[in-house]
């Protein structure tokens, strides 16, 4: 695990935003991230933009964690909750993998285990190996 | 136009991300970020994260100028093609409006007007009026 | 259970597609199919259509189940395997209630439990009482 | 376009359910259904399933018509107006295409040409030629 994780801090825009990969393994990963003033919209809550960023690089990391490059194709996302600090984590989890396609579901939840936020999405593996 | 453009400047997260808001009015606006080292991933290409936040603040920009508080409910979001530099605008269209939901479609483009990705977006209107 | 089961079956659409509820509650709901020569598509496989309807159906019934009319406004939808013949299930479980929208989450099995399909949709509640 | 359409009425679903394929071409079809009575749901409005078939062939057409065996693999739908009789049509055009993966996107229009629904579709391209 310690060399994908090394690998995955390569993620300059996930860094740059305060996201963490805590774990991984194939078809799974988790994120978090401690909210700051950066991570807010114009109405003062958590911007969805971050809360996608997290759930979208659990998600790249469950899928690339192969060791096959794999790309996002299609992401869907749905807001239950809104949240304005605390830790925020989200865990992503495979629901189905064939020889080319592989498909997560990710949730993404406050520090008293709320759900904000549902994240489902499809990734199409390449045949290239990842250079870990 | 200028005081929802001031007013949607709140937006840190968009901001401490490099994203400005090119045009608004109600059901449309225009976003738009030139790519710098803080936005890409561990492949070296522009996250699905920065894509997204793009497209879902021009997304809160149309849906929100009508003047009322307006909550994101559910996206989608496909990726169409890569990108690693240069200047991406993000425009979002009204595709309908009821009493208390707003669709919107949002396209993504590079420089050359390439399409890299598509957002569809559903937001609940709340009865509160936003004070600009 | 009985009155909403005797309501549910008013739907024309899945009945005239051989789709049976078998279980709901308020959150919850079951539907099945068994598959026929008229739900296979043009490449002999059963159609998405019809594994829609099967999982919108639970979902609409899972919504609905609370009382209050309650409309669908975006669902998305992830196929991982095709089917030709045998029983097909969908149960459809509540992710998120607030008071005017509702999420749910619903997978689509086959009689071996394998996962063919996974639907999401949220709905949102209108104030009308619906006369069961 | 003779042999096309010839192929796609092998679609079974569709023909049952009164759905027509009108017109198509590599990248784009347009299918259409005159509403009837068992088209509506336990509401009494056309079936958010058979709207989703209408475009969901639509758009399996505008994806196989360049006569590779193409899958969907993903799609999301969003409902913005009830409709109870007429003919309804939906239209797929393509929105990006490279070697393996396709995207469309579907509007469903009803007589009036008011928008009733969108529907986005990502769908994988298999080596393997339609036999026409």
């Amino acid at each position: 695990m310690e060399k994908y994780i090394e690998y995955f801090k390569g993620d300059k825009f996930a860094a740059y935003n305060g996201i963490q990969l805590l774990e991984c393994r194939p078809g799974y990963a988790k994120t978090s991230v401690k909210i700051g003033p950066n991570h807010h919209n114009g109405a003062g809550v958590v911007h969805g933009g971050l809360l996608f960023t997290l759930a979208d690089f659990a998600f790249a990391v469950a899928v690339n964690s192969y060791g096959k490059v794999t790309l996002s194709v299609a992401t869907s996302m749905s807001y239950f909750d809104k949240c304005t600090e605390g830790v925020i984590t989200a865990e992503a989890h495979e629901l189905s993998c064939s020889n080319k396609l592989i498909h997560c579901d990710v949730f993404v939840r406050n520090e008293s285990g709320v759900l904000l936020a549902n994240f489902k999405g499809t990734a199409y593996i390449t045949s290239k190996e990842i250079d870990f």
